[in-house]
């Protein structure tokens, strides 16, 4: 019997990936498609998966998006992104559109939901209830696992946007966020680093106090991660997180910062284990459109 | 047939209560005993279940504790209170002396699970699938529910110690908490209103501005809360919220500080439906340890 085949869609700010195939070692085609106007995206991203898909038919197509959105399937704006700040992509009617145009099943989530979910299946969180994936890049994001299943509660989570201590004495810097200023997507976002620095982060040099800073502000956001959810691993991605001389100054970060508090001993002793990167590196969102779509296939395999 | 008949023990740092019943309207028996040392207070715990199980025998106990707790089932420690600051706790088999004495299944979670659990059957929590129970009293903590189950990942939660901004201009108190000072629970719990203003918190007036500061940080607490997991609804319990005064000004800070950047209705329009006092009460703990011994007992029922 032929396995089922799929499609995954990536949408980010910068870059639409899109993907047909089974699983991490059979990915049949992959393009990247620039971020532009939705119509043009859009409708590169249903080419793309048209005329990639004649030889057998897509049994579904997952994307993992970015927000925020409407994930409600009783709301009459279900599968749109709703208030972006990215122009032009304010109420995009990504689910319907794609639909309509391919006539098969097409689910979405967050992408770091997506990306929670490729990981959990491929990556870092195999076997694990209660993970998170944070994305540290042009904002900062969060999704994941309780008990198993995909945090969703009133809307998906902002996980960007809580409140962290922030010492103006020592950073003066206001912070980027337009709603909340100095939340921990405002002071450690890419764009942060950027604003703050006058420089592109992945320009900064690894012994660049820049570094210090950031990794203190992620290990406090941890610090309310692992406070509330006492998550079995966090898995930090994004472009940031691409510094690997970041993650041993956050590893520390959220040790001193818990001083001993939590005795659990994936966290005083094996930290390497319990703050890691993502086992499918930067595909890990568009795997995870590939896992959304299997699920809205109906397929019982997950 | 004769309904099942449970015993429930809310184990507080003050005072134990012990209940007899099958749910809020059919307690058969109610005691409050002082938390003096496990020996004694144990002892009187069991006398108490021994005494009123005469003519119809448990089914099961269920406790709702202070913590830390050991939950972990496969531990040689589980069912302990594990490295508490209560004097002379510390490693206190809970679960095993009163199962050893009283012969039938017990178990146990956090004071604030059980208080969740109980508010999820029959308070304010009906009907949610991701909801959040927080105390504030001598210290802070939540529970809840994700997804329809309890939180728990590595261990319980420890929502009290996340970080939140502390302005030292404003209020130069360092906090209470042994392990982090300025946590969320160290700046806001009761003894530390009590240590910064000199009184204890309950004979602070309505006007004295001990209160808006304490509703900002507790609004700084629930935004992180709301951030990570858009819960339903979030409940919250303990001596401090007995200031009904409070609520409104916590309710405010959480908008204020959201900025309308969460397109949420409840929490735009209806919040006042969104932050709420227990259902129960101050029974929810006592309550909520009927539904875990319910759970002990293997009924199918909740």
């Amino acid at each position: 019997m032929t396995k089922k085949l799929y499609g995954g869609i990536e949408a980010g700010g910068t870059k639409f990936v899109c993907a047909i195939g089974t699983e991490p070692d059979d990915i049949r085609s992959m393009k990247h498609i620039p971020t532009t106007t939705p119509n043009e995206t859009i409708g590169k991203v249903i080419d793309f998966f048209k005329e990639n898909s004649t030889i057998q038919r897509l049994a579904a197509v997952g994307i993992a998006s970015f927000g925020p959105l409407d994930l409600d399937r009783d709301s009459p704006h279900y599968g749109h992104i709703t208030r972006t700040p990215k122009p032009g992509w304010s109420n995009t009617n990504l689910v319907g559109t794609i639909c309509n145009a391919l006539q098969i099943p097409v689910t979405f989530d967050t992408d770091v939901n997506g990306a929670a979910l490729g990981e959990h299946i491929w990556g870092s969180a195999q076997g694990l209830d209660t993970f998170i994936y944070l994305t540290v890049g042009t904002g900062i994001g969060g999704g994941g696992m309780v008990n198993g299943r995909l945090i969703r509660g009133l809307s998906h989570p902002e996980m960007g946007h809580i409140r962290i201590p922030h010492d103006r004495t020592v950073d003066p810097y206001p912070g980027s966020c337009p709603y909340h200023g100095d939340c921990l997507e405002g002071l450690a976002c890419g764009p942060a680093l950027e604003e703050r620095w006058g420089r592109r982060a992945e320009t900064l040099p690894e012994a660049h106090p820049a570094w210090p800073l950031e990794a203190h502000y992620l290990a406090l956001g941890l610090v309310s991660l692992i406070s509330i959810l006492l998550p079995e691993r966090i898995i930090m991605g994004g472009g940031i997180m691409k510094q690997p001389h970041l993650f041993p100054l956050v590893r520390s970060g959220v040790q001193e910062l818990l001083n001993g508090y939590l005795q659990v001993p994936i966290i005083l002793d094996r930290i390497d284990d319990y703050i890691v990167a993502p086992g499918l590196g930067s595909q890990a969102g568009v795997l995870g459109a590939i896992v959304l779509a299997e699920q809205a296939a109906g397929s019982d395999a997950r």
